[in-house]
This record gives C-alpha cells, structure tokens and sequence, in this order.
C-alpha cells in the first residue's frame, strides 16, 4: 500500500462516552476525529441497558459505517470505539477492536491503543493452560487475564490484570453498569477526559475530539490510573503507584492532530516552537521556506517567523489522494507521473529552498521530496528536521519495529544528507526537542519517552530485549 | 450534500494527451490533479489506432477507475478525459463526458468545460429538425452542430460549429487521427498545453496536471484558437478573430490549484498578493491571522506577511471527510457536534482574530466558522475576504445561478457583518483584486472576467438575458 | 460467460401496464417473470402524470432493482419494461432499455424484443441527414424515424416509421397520455394483452406474466397491429394489412416458459406433444428416459408417456449456478469437476438411456452430457431431439447469426452422431413439429416461422441478402 | 426473507479433501453441490505445508468467493469447507466455519454439521474455568475440549473431546499433516468417503458432491467412526462402541440432493418409492398428479407411475428467484402479484388435480399453493404428502425447534386438510416411509431417525429434555 508515503505509523485511537442518549453517533464523530492515527478499521460497541452491541469492519470509520443501518442498531447511552492501524498481515476483521467478549453470566467490551512487552510470554502460559486466541491481537490477553483473576470483584480482577502486563496501553473496558479506562505506568500513550453540555462524560485518545463533539476537557488520566465512569459519575483509583512519567514525543512530533492538547501543551505550538528552535540551530543561508505537507506546516510557520525567511507553499499535496488509488507503472513513475505530491515552480525556481520535515525514517520520502524540488527549479534545497535522528526502534505503541528501517540508525548525518541529495541536512537537537515541548513536570526527559533518539528505555524490554541487543550489532547500508 | 461547505462550484476539468503509450493512464493521474474541478462524475476516452474505447461513472477518478481493468482497456496512444460537476438533479451517467458518438462512416469524443448561453435556442431549433439529444449537457450541442454543417472539412465543421455557440468554453474533440483544442473568443476558462519528456503533447484545463505527469509548460490557448494535435505537431489555428481575452477571475481566487499557472501568474503568489492588499485596506486592530483551511491559506499567509501579524493555525480541517459521511442529527448538531472544521482553542483564546476567507456567497459557513471561533474563546473576530462583494450571478461555467443566493446582492456590507456575527467585515476592493493578480495585458479589467463583483459582462447573455432582467428587481433577507 | 450452457439466446422480453397505482412495481414483477428472456440488463421508465421517470442497468432484474430507491423512485400509473439479452460486445448501459427520448416539446419512451433486417441501410440515411445515435441498438432506428415524420399525429408518425422498418419487432411506446403496443407483419414475436382486477391493462412478451400479476388475458396482439391504451381503455388498430402470421417456432422449443399460452397453445402441451410425437418416430431399444434439464423435461415427460418407458431424474442441474461463478480450470475440468449439470450413477447405470433434448446448436453440450452419462455407467445413450435439425440462421430476433456455429449446417445426422458420441440420434421431423404445436389458423407451415429448419424465410432479407447467400456455400467441420 | 418458502432448513454441510494440488478449488466446487444444505455463510480453511489459510463471509458460495483472488490465496494440498444455515440473530461472521484455531505450538481447523444437546452445560463449565468463546456457535466447545484435554496426543484428545459432547454431529479436523473425520454414535447426519482419479481423497456430506469432483464413493463413515486421513492413506478409527444407526430420514424426504447416495439408498428413488406408496395408500379420485417444484417432482413421478395419472407441470417456479428481490407489498400480494410459484391454467383448469409435496411444516406454504390451483381453474385439489405429519422438533441438526411451529403438533389430519383448503389430504404412513426407504439393517426403524414424527428419540434429550416436556402440553390454533 502506497497511501502512507511515510512509514511511520501510530498504533490506534479509542473514544468513549457514557450518559449520552446517541452514544454510539456521538463516538462516531469522536472515531472521525481520531482517523489519523488508524486507517486500517474502525468498530464501536455500544451499551445499550447492559446489553452490549457492536459492529466492525476494515476501512475508515465512514466506509465502516457507509451503511447508516449499522450505526443506528448501536443503541444505548453508552459506548466505546476504536480506530486502528495494521500491519499488512494482520487486516483481518477478528484483529478490528472493539473486542466483545461474552460469558453465560456476564459480557465486557475491550479496545486497546498501545504494545504490550511480554505478550509472547503471556501468550504462551495462558494457551499452555487451555486458553483460547480468537485474534492474533495481544488487546485479547488481558481479557483472558481478567476472566482467570480469582478476585472476587470485577474491578479487582482488572486491576491484577493490568498488573501483570507490561509496555504501553490505554485500555478501555465496557461493563454492563460502567465504564472503565486505563493508563500504563509510564503514560506513553495520551488519554483524556472531557464533559459534554449535557453531562455526558466523554474519554478519547486525543482533545481534538472534544472540540468536535462539543466536550470541554477535564483533566488527562495519569500514568498508573484507572478511572471508573458509572452513573454515580467520575471515580479516579490506582491500579499502581510505581509511575513515571513518559508520554511519547512523536506524539508531539508527527502523530497528534494539531489542535490536540496534552498534558497541557498544545501540539501546534509544540510543533511551531520546534520551528523556532530548529531555525535558531539552522546554520545556512536560503530564501524561502517550504513545510512538507501537511504534517509539518506548523513547524514550518514556526522556522519563517524565527528566520524572517517567507514561508511559501512550495509543494502542494492532493487532497483527493486514497487508499484505493490505481498507482502509476514503473515507467510512469520513472517519466515523472506522481500522484501525492507536486512542486511548485513558479514558487521555487531559483530560490535556496529550506525544505522543513518533522522527522526522516527510512529518507526515501525526503530523496523523493528534494528531487521534487530540484527538477521544479530549486537553486538549493537544505533539509530541515524538526526532530533529532530516528535511530531506535519502539516497542510501546508506534510501527518501527527493527533498526533497519532508519537511516539514523545507520549512517552519520553527513551520509544521510548524500543520500537524500540535500545540499545540507540539520536535525533538531535532543535539548531543543524537549525544550520546545516544555511539559510542566520533574520527571527525566522533561516527562517525554524519547527513546527512539537516544536508546534509552524508560522500562525494561521483556520479550524484546534479546532482539533488541542484536540488533545494535547489524548495520545496514541505505545507499 | 454535505461535502462542500461552499456552494461554489467550478463545472468541470479536461485533460487530454497525443502521442504516449499509455495514455489513458496519463490521463487518469492528470485528472486526479484535476479532481477539484469536479467530484461527481468522471471518463477517459482513448484513441487505440482510430478506435475509440471510453469508460466513465459517477464519482470520484479513483472511485470510476477502482476496478483496474477499467483503466487498462482504455488501449492506445492518445485519449482525452474529464471530471465533472453536477447539479443535484443530473447526477446520470447519461452526462457524464467524454461523449462517444459513433457514426457509420466515423466516430469522435467530445469533452467540455464551461457554460454556453444560447443552449435552449440552439436545442429547440435543432429538436426541431429531427435531432434526437442522449444527455441534457449543453455539450451535445456541438456535436449535433459538426455533424450537420455541409462543410467538406471536419476542421471547417468544428469551426461553423464554434462559431454558432456563445458563452464560456474549452473543448477537446478526440478524432481517429487527430486531438483538437478549442476555447471561447473570451477565454473564460483556463487551457494550456504541454509537452512530456517522451515527446508527447499534453492539454489540460490547468498547469498543476503537468507538474502531476511530469510535463513542461508550453502555452496556454488563447481566446478564438483551435489548436489541432496530430503525428505532425501541434498546429495554432483561429475559428474567429473578435476575441477579447476575460478569464474568469474566481480561478485565481477560489477554484484553481495554488500551483497552477493561468496566463503566466501562479494561483498561489495571486492569492498571497490579494492577501497583502487585503491587509492594506484593513483598518482593524488585531492580534492573529487565522486562514480558512484549506482554500485560504495563502491569502492569509499573505495578509500575515503584509500586516506583520503571526499567521496561527487557529482552524483545523479534518482530512478525511467523505461524501459518504454519516451526517450529525438536528440535536447532535446544537450539542455542539461537528465533523469538517474545528477552531483550536488554545490559539485563538482571548484573541483578536483576523478570519481571512476568499469570499462569501451564502454567509451560511462564515457564520458558522465565526461562531466556532467565538466559541473557542476568540476575544474578536474580523472577517477579512480576499475578493469583492459576490453579487451577480455567472453564465460562463461557474455554478452561481441566480442572486437570490447571494448574501452580497441582497444586503450591504454592515448587514452581511452582523448576519455573519462578526466584529467587522471586510472585502478586497474590485481595484486591488485587479491589481494583485496582475495579467500582462491591455484588455480592460486586466484581462479578467470581474462580472459577479461589478454586474457588467463581457458578452450578450442570449438565452440568459430576460431572467438576469427580472432578478435584478428581486430581494431576498439573510437574516 | 458460461452460465448459459446453450449459446441459444432470445433477445429480449417486454411487460407495460397502464391504470395502475403502482404500476412500476407490477411491471417489475412481470420482467421477473420475463427474465429467461434476457439476463443481461433490464430497465423500467413510469409515467407520473405525464412526466417520464426510467432506471435502467446491466444484470438481473433483482440486481438492477436491489437498492429498493431505483424502484420507488418510478411513481406513476402506467410503466414499460425490458429485459435484454446482449452478446459480450454491446453490454455497454448505453443499449440496456427501455430507451427515453427527451425533447422541449414532449418526450416518450420506447421498447423493443426482435431484430429489423434494415438496421444498416436506415441508420447509413438517417447519420447521412445528421442524426446522432446514442446506442448501437437497432430499437433507436424506430425513434429517429418518428422524429422526422412529417405526419401531424405522433399515431401517424409511428405508423409510419413502423412501415420504413422490416423484419421481427414487437414494440411498446410509452407517450404522456398513452400506450402503444406493435408488432410485425409477421407477428414473429409473441405479445398478449392482459386485464387485471382492478382494471389495469397489462401487455406482455409471455402470458406467464400475466398468472404472476394476477391478470386475466384479454387477446394476443396479431401481425401488423398498432394497440393504442389510454384511460379511454384499448383501441385496436393497424398500420398495414400486408400480414402473414410466422410466430417463431422457436418460442414453443426453447424459449418461452412452459406456463405461457402462445396464439392458444399452452407451451408446456406443445412440448409434451413433441415428446409424444418423437417416442412415435423414435426406432430404438431403450429403458429409461431422461429429461435434460430445465428446458426438455416436458418433452421427456411425452416421450415417456408415449412410450411406456420410465421417466427418470438421470440429469441434476445444480439451482445455484450463477453468472458470478468461478469456472475450474482446463485441469480441473479434465479431472472431471462440474458445475452445471450431474448424471446420477445410481439411476443410469447398466441403463440404455434416451437423453431427451429440445434442439442441437454447436453440439458441444449434447456431447458433455452424452460422456456424462457413460461415466455415469450408461449402457446406450440414445440422443432425441424435440425439433428438426438447426441449420439455418435467424433475422428476427433469436442470436443465431451464422451457419458456422450450427453442426447441422455443417453435418448429417449421421455425422452429427459421431461428434456427439451417442448410439444414436434422433431429430423430430417438420411435419412433427407442425403438427405437435398444432394452431389453429391457415397459414403457411402452420403459421410457424421454421426457417431455421429449412431455410425459407417468410420476407425478404433486405441488408442480410448478400451475407446469407455466401453463408450457403460454406462448411465447417466440427470434428 | 422469503426466499425459502418452507422453514424447514438443513443446518450446514462439510466437503474435505486431501492430497490434491488444488485443494481449495475442488472444495469450492464441492461446496457448490452442497449449497441447498445451507445458503447463510460459507468458508474454506487449506492447508498449505502444515501452514492453514482461510477464508469464509455470509453469503452463497459464488458470492463468499466472487474476488477470485480470495479463493487463490488458499494455497495448498489439502482443505476443508462449510456451508451454513443459520438462524437470523446469528448472521454474525463469527459464526462462519470453517473455524481457526490458533496457538503458539499448532493450529487446526474446524467445521461441523449438527446440533449438540448438550451445549449449555458443557459451555458454562468450560466459561467458569475460564474459557472465552468467539462464537456463539456449538462448533467451537469441541476445540476448547480438544485444548483442554490431558491426553498425550492429539487423536486421543479429539477422542475424549468426541467422547464429551452429546446430539448429532459430523465433524472434519484439519491439522498440520492430517484430515480427520468423525460422526456421532448414531450417524444422524450422512457423511461418506470418496477417491479422485489422482488418488486424492474427498469427504462430503452428500455424494452428489462426488459427482461433481470427478471422484468415485469409497465407503460411508459409520456411527462413531473418526477416520483419519493423511499421507499414508485413509485410517477407520473409533472413538465408542456404543453406537446405533439412525439416520435422519428428513435426509431422504427433503433435504439431500435428488442424486446423492445415502448408505446405498439413492435419494430421487426413495423419493419415486414414497411417491409409489403413496399413490397406492392414496383414496381419492384425481385427473393429473401435479408436483410442488423442485423437491417433490421425484415422488410426483413415482405417484404418476404407480397411479397411471399423468404427471403434469401444472406449477412453474421462477429459477431467477434470489434472496436480494424486492417483495411485493401486501396490496399488492392481495391483487394477486407472486414471484415464485405460479400454476398452469391451460393445464390445470377443470382437473382434479393430485398436488404432491414432501412435507407439511406450518401449512401456509400448502394453503397459498392450493389456493393457487383452484384460482387457475382446479376443480378439486387433493394433498398428498410423501412423510407423515410432521410433530415433534429435531434436536439433532434440522431447525424445527419447537412445536408451536408445527400444524401436526396442534391439528388432526381433518383439520389441517380445512385449514390448507384442500379437498382431501393424504400422509403417507410411517410404515409405509420406512418400507419406501428401504436401508439394509437390522435397526430399529429401518436404520432412521424418525423422532420427528413419532416424538420417540433415540437418545437422552439433555439440555433440551425439560423444554421439550414441557411442549408436548401446548397448543397453538393454525385456524
């Protein structure tokens, strides 16, 4: 699939709502809002007098639910949903969350934004003692988890539960009488909570979907929280105390919608601060500035006003582009036929370019990109970064999976800059990065996981940790 | 429909190529370019050695061409294609060009953009000499005009045949051994022609086609041309010589791809300059500039630089709206529930925001947006558009039909201000538009089609004329 | 496409009803009734007070009409339908019917079962004089022809275009204020007319229509009359007195359903009698008899009764073959996987069967189903044929365009026995035929057209003289 | 839906095969030939290496698999397929079978045909240690009882698991490098053994299916059987002594194909000898024997033969009926609009016609064909059924669930023949069904399962016994 010119992809996105007489159309625009961070499938489970529905399917949440039939059959005041993001061999249906599990005595609704650490692990004691895998999800382990707890309250079990997995999550969990979400020990991945004008109480990956269904946000769950949403109201409890906290930087970088908050920073002006910052370590000269679009105007608006350099719309980026998109033959290709991106001649002609990115994974994007900019006449084109180099993998919720697919992880900046063709090439700093975030808190990192620029874990790798120290050891070369 | 906040749309793209292998897949990638001339229909119509093949279907280009096979037995070395847009009731796939028409003796396809204003006096003499038409599209017209003319030649056909219509046009007629080009003696409608590395000629309703396929610019067809493409070249013929170059201004304002270049100006250096005059003839005091996503932004961009005011990304459109989309109810609507736009509040919280917009027809989506903004917690909002008043309608390709749907026909600016709830409202001057496109040329309003703003057209409006009378009486309230 | 395994196609069915509230909705349950008539495509245009409404599209008349809109969109109390038969190259929307012809001053629409044996030499005048074709159906011949009639009443103007054209029609014409229904000098096609309870009139290809809507048929229409209904009821009238009835022979054979009555004779009797007959003329041993099914269990039926054998279910023809089938591959098929049809061991092992069949075309069914039942462990498989022997082409109306594709064209019956591998072969004889069908008139061959049979075709050939005469002169061998 | 006119359904059908370089292409077409045995899902599971691949949706066989590319995935040598009937609420996907099971060390296959009695108790058990089902299926107990057994090695574990479950089963087992087929302790549902012409071998639950892959019948499986069948060859295993033949003699009378074989009895000749018995125990005075299409034409046959009535095609069912068509309105329905069945005027009128049917259910279906033959013309219309009256549900894999449903349940003969409005009605008797039948065995009732009609069932009820106690002191008016 070529839609995703970049290979950088977040792993899903949740809604909840509870006390809301539309509640699964109410999650429908929430899921809409949250399309960004997952493509692959969407699904909503409503809660209708105990009795929970659901319907899934591969796609956007507007193919999903094409058919108004199958929005409207989710009845009920209350609900969950999900939009996700897959791997090519994992598009099945029986992965697409939420997962509905139903016993003689009882029935709970799942879905799961993150990556657990010590599936295969887990995976295997629980088959070896007769469990039953019905996705090749590892959302499902803590529903076996939970439904082996010999805790005598539901709550309890989840909390054991949620102590035995390990990486990163936010889980929610529909029960017949309440809502449940949840947050790992690091918060790696964001979870807030909101208020809608009639009390409806809202829960979502990112604020961005308050301001679409009319919600005011709350407060963000914390690392370690597990939050219980009934008809009481809001109850915060803990399921541990042993938290730091961590939440992701590519959160901040790439993945978020711009008009997200987290933790209190709003993500447009992260990203325009790391403009900033970016144009302060930039050492060259240049006319215009140029942001790829769409995910790095904001950086780019914030490299013109710190550079006094004009920031112009070099490149053009087609809105119509789509999944089921017919792709151009190699010989096309070759002949200069693209379908994404376009360069703006009139714009760039003559002109030292500085071309602003968020961040470079495998450089095959930006080689496309800088070249686009050179056959439209482009006197120089000087790469601008607004992150520092990729060069680890992650394990707690984002598709980089191995060390050979960055080329940070593999060749020096100078290196990286030849093979991009770049007449220059600077990244943004570690301490400029967390200095242009600026999260109010004590914590290492200045409360971000920025493992994936400098290695260092926040928690221990569990299952991973083998792969992880031989792959340290392998080069690959990207020229 | 929903999908177009705006209801302002241009009718229809052309593209069309001579003398590459795989032309129609050409063409698919310079249509898709073209997409946002018209979503509702689309067809390619291929040349395979004098036999023509042609598919078409309502939809999106990549919705008609999803199955691949549609796409690969459009066989051949030249083709001509088209996107259109349509009017609620002639969604049928009887309109949707390229036209076939198949003859004993020959056959020729027939695509067309733009609006011709003698239709019904034309239709009903031919009707009533036996013609028998398969579409209500003015475009069959022509087709019933070539093939009556006596003239030996089917250039000479062609030619009677364009001097019989009136209004705004630009045709492609694909025959067994030639592709000919043609445009209205006024120019209303963009059409320019390029050349692709492999020798092949290429004519597309706009200049960001040929950045798509890879194609350099050569001209553009002027006013009266006929320009026939055939194994020899091109070759610059006339139909008539009583031209008066007037292209539609909206191209540069609203419709066209800020990449494209119209008569030597760049859409998106047109709009940042009406930007900065805007800015000029402001007279408000403000803190920010937020642009209207996603036509705006270079207006506002602009409008930022000129005023020395910090552009903000203060409105978020979401990228994956569909017109599939599942519509909020009446009630989710006022509980504040919205799928397209959000205004992000903590950029605009307690600003003075300056809304650039291209323009206002309706006032239903400005208020609208005001709103939003207002209640993200801008502290003012000054609506700054980068055009004059739209106040008469346009009988050359534009769909503006009458002025009843027009808020600038039937209030001033102080009312349309207060219907739209702003603080203040500002239009561009008729003088500063003029002046920020900057055609090079003597023709009066520079060149430009300036009619919705000032009521004087550049043509008799024939068949058009008695309505236009009658509705320069009528008044219709906003409020 | 295989899903007909007989490459003997009738082209198309007709239904129209005028008085009813929902006179769409009958209509398409009498094409449902229709549908062995054509599978292709399918359409219905009502008349809601005048104004003309259509749905048309490619596939059954359950697939045309699957989103239940297409249908409850066609208000009015009167309707035409069409059901179309279409070989590979015309599937194209453009021919599905009925056609709609819109003009400034009046519309009407327009169906059409048969085949005109003037098509080219009419089309070749009419583009002369500058008519536009939509279609490549020759039923728009008949509306260009209207059009151009200088006769001051649209009666007189059908009549008259009615006598330019030659060969197999039976024509519906809807108009705003009527219904007119025609048929052919000849009366080659079969068109009844019918009344409903509520006093609606129904016209239809088939009297099986009528047991499915639940009218009562009134009269067949006869050769060379024009039925004019309207809320006046229904006036007999023609357009020439030049007539000779030759209904298609066919019809009773293969075609038409065995519910229907064609010029009051029950097709289901017919077919029995056939039977009958050929057990008289039949010289062979046997013990049980076996019906190929659907199509010639009626004729297995009065064979067995005649003869005294056992009928018996030897041949199973699979219910849910569809044209969306996967076909096997040559592999496969050489292993011995089926579709369609399969031989039931248990029955016809040791047995001499006679495999009863209505006709012979290209043979290459007849010999799959002759091996099918040897592998089954017939002892003998006697083939008899419930008509004379197939060699000559059809020019009004059934896709039988060449003497290439019939084996008895081409061999003797000897001969054709061989290629068959059957014992041995028996066809029913002409005069059998005649008197097995059996009508009640003094025509000609017993007011049969049987030119298949024995080449004397009851009218001129007009544009298929000259082909034809060369055709008598060619073999093929089909060894 | 209305497609069935008879609730009286099969629920499933198996087809496996191994050994065969295009496994899942000769399972598709087995399927095909079972697709009257369930027509709600169907799916097929390969086994490619030891690697097993699936795919399955809702939906005929042609219609799961209409992308071809979904049947050319299922790479491999062996495979197994299901399709299935199944009750409106569980129209979910998840129900579709075959199912996958997967775990860390091995995965298998699943796919069953039947009812277990003991569902509820063996899945609350399993629930309360801990297990989740994915399905709402019974299927699924038997892989969590496999999973949880502690025997050694998997054919032992599938032994204890067969061992567990009570009611009617055929089961097929894909693992790694082996088939396995296995058939409850009464062999109440058919499933039999066949051999390519390439040594591959085949498991159908119909031979009809044999046919249709070029294979020939090896051997029945027999009541507590599991063979097993891998590279060395086929394995007749047991899993119990404990056994006792009963076929489901629904099998016979209904639901099997006309050319199937079920231990040596082939189905159309049963059905000619109930037919026979029927004609002789018959009572009336009758003209013609008229069948009920298409099941009930084999006994028709067998009446007529035995009765010296003709047999005539006095009903005509539409072939294109399909589940997609729009229903005609009850306004309609009143005027007299059917779609499925239609009666033959010409050939019923003034007869007294015999109208044989296999079976009787709720009596509507019987009620509106009576209705039918007096409304075309029927002087008198004699029932004749081949089965006894129909008053006890099944339990063992047909959806007749409880009595209510049944007219024979709450009516005496007398009043059934009233109610349906015939002038006489005839069962045939138990006796004379069994004697018809004819298997060789020593077995209570000929070897059948007859419960249906004698409420005398061959083995403990279970979870069902209290429900069914309870039913047999209800009654329900059909008047």
């Amino acid at each position: 699939m070529t839609y995703e010119v970049k290979s950088l992809n977040e792993e899903c996105g949740l809604f909840g709502i509870w006390g809301h007489p539309q509640a699964a159309q109410v999650t429908y625009f929430g899921l809409h809002s949250l399309q960004h961070r997952g493509q692959e499938g969407a699904g909503i489970l409503s809660n209708d007098q105990g009795k929970l529905l659901r319907h899934r399917d591969t796609g956007l949440v507007s193919e999903v639910f094409k058919n108004p039939a199958n929005l409207e059959k989710l009845t009920g005041q209350a609900a969950i949903g999900h939009v996700r993001y897959a791997t090519a061999g994992e598009a099945s249906i029986d992965n697409i969350q939420p997962f509905h599990f139903k016993f003689y005595d009882m029935e709970f609704g799942l879905a799961h934004n993150g990556n657990l650490t010590n599936t295969q692990t887990l995976k295997k004691e629980l088959e070896h003692s007769g469990a039953i895998f019905s996705s090749s999800s590892d959302t499902e382990i803590l529903a076996h988890l939970i439904r082996r707890s010999h805790n005598p309250s539901f709550i309890g079990k989840v909390k054991e539960a949620l102590n035995t997995v390990k990486g990163g999550f936010a889980y929610l969990v529909m029960l017949e009488d309440k809502l449940i979400a949840a947050l790992d020990p690091n918060g790696f991945r964001p979870l807030s909570i909101g208020k809608m004008a009639n009390g409806a109480i809202v829960v979502s990956s990112e604020t961005c979907a308050f301001e679409v269904v009319g919600a005011k946000w709350i407060r963000d769950v914390k690392p370690g929280e597990l939050v219980v949403i009934d008809k009481e109201g809001i109850h915060y409890d803990r399921y541990t105390d042993e938290t730091q906290l961590a939440i992701c930087s590519m959160e901040y970088i790439y993945f978020s919608r711009p008009d997200s908050v987290i933790h209190g920073v709003n993500v447009h002006t992260a990203r325009k601060n790391t403009g900033r910052r970016l144009a302060q370590e930039f050492k060259h000269k240049a006319d215009i500035v140029v942001g790829v679009p769409n995910s790095s105007l904001s950086a780019a608006s914030g490299f013109s006003e710190e550079s006094g350099l004009p920031n112009e719309m070099g490149l053009i980026k087609n809105q119509y582009t789509q999944r089921t998109f017919i792709q151009p033959t190699r010989e096309l290709r070759e002949q200069g036929v693209r379908m994404k991106l376009s360069a703006v001649s009139s714009i760039v002609k003559g002109k030292r370019v500085v071309m602003v990115d968020d961040s470079i994974v495998r450089g095959t994007t930006s080689r496309r990109i800088v070249q686009l900019l050179r056959e439209a006449g482009a006197a120089e084109v000087h790469v601008a970064i607004a992150s520092p180099p990729l060069a680890y993998p992650c394990f707690y919720g984002i598709d980089i999976q191995t060390r050979k697919e960055l080329i940070a992880a593999n060749h020096t900046v100078e290196e990286t800059c030849e093979i991009i063709g770049a007449d220059s090439l600077t990244y943004l700093s570690l301490d400029g990065l967390i200095a242009s975030i600026g999260l109010e808190t004590d914590a290492p990192n200045g409360g971000l996981c920025v493992a994936y620029f400098d290695g260092k874990y926040p928690t221990p790798l569990y299952d991973y940790e083998e792969d992880y120290r031989k792959s340290l050891e392998e080069k690959t070369s990207f020229y």
